[in-house]
């Protein structure tokens, strides 16, 4: 066996850093890396993680299913993360990804797109 | 007494579309709208969410103190939001801001900040 390696940039202490609230959870905001965009916030829990981490694929926990998914299993449209941070008291995630597709359920290209402006 | 109207660029049913948590928060992100770094994540009550849109300052609730805060008003560091969006299922927010100052308690720029990479 050879060591374990990232294949996502992330600083190696992370998964120790991450302060999971009651439930084993961490919020995760997911970017894109191209246009910027806040794509979407999940949930992840450790494994979720760390399969996130070990893939380079975008891996959340569904509170409402209890079940790990992973983004893009059922819609093809999946997300590859390049980067993962923690935010400065650890309880937030950030992923720099590559989206294939629209991220959001609804065909947009974001989960905070379908705002209307006022009217 | 004139009508109230928004400070910020918002949906205007978005307060009562939030789905808060058993605690009564949400989940809000804060992304810099020149940068466009995200910035922090916090919690929002509604009253927070509600001074945010009135005021266009963000104010966040702090769960370890059990208060409500207005970012900036400690540090100087302070935070204009400029459009405030829901996500698709209603339960995260997502802020532009006008940030002064760094976001970070830490004097970092983004409190995604402080990631060494892998070393």
């Amino acid at each position: 066996m050879t060591s374990p390696r990232w294949a996502v940039e992330a600083e190696s202490t992370l998964l120790d850093r991450v302060v999971f609230n009651d439930q084993g959870l961490v919020p995760a905001i997911a970017q894109d890396v191209t246009t910027r965009e806040v794509l979407m916030m999940a949930w992840m829990n450790r494994e979720a993680l760390e399969l996130t981490l070990r893939e380079g694929r975008a891996w959340y926990y569904s509170r409402s299913r209890q079940e790990l998914w992973r983004k893009g299993d059922t819609s093809g449209h999946t997300q590859h993360a390049q980067r993962v941070r923690l935010d400065c008291d650890g309880d937030a995630v950030l992923l720099d990804v590559v989206q294939v597709g629209p991220a959001c359920h609804t065909g947009s290209a974001s989960c905070f797109d379908a705002e209307a402006t006022g009217d």
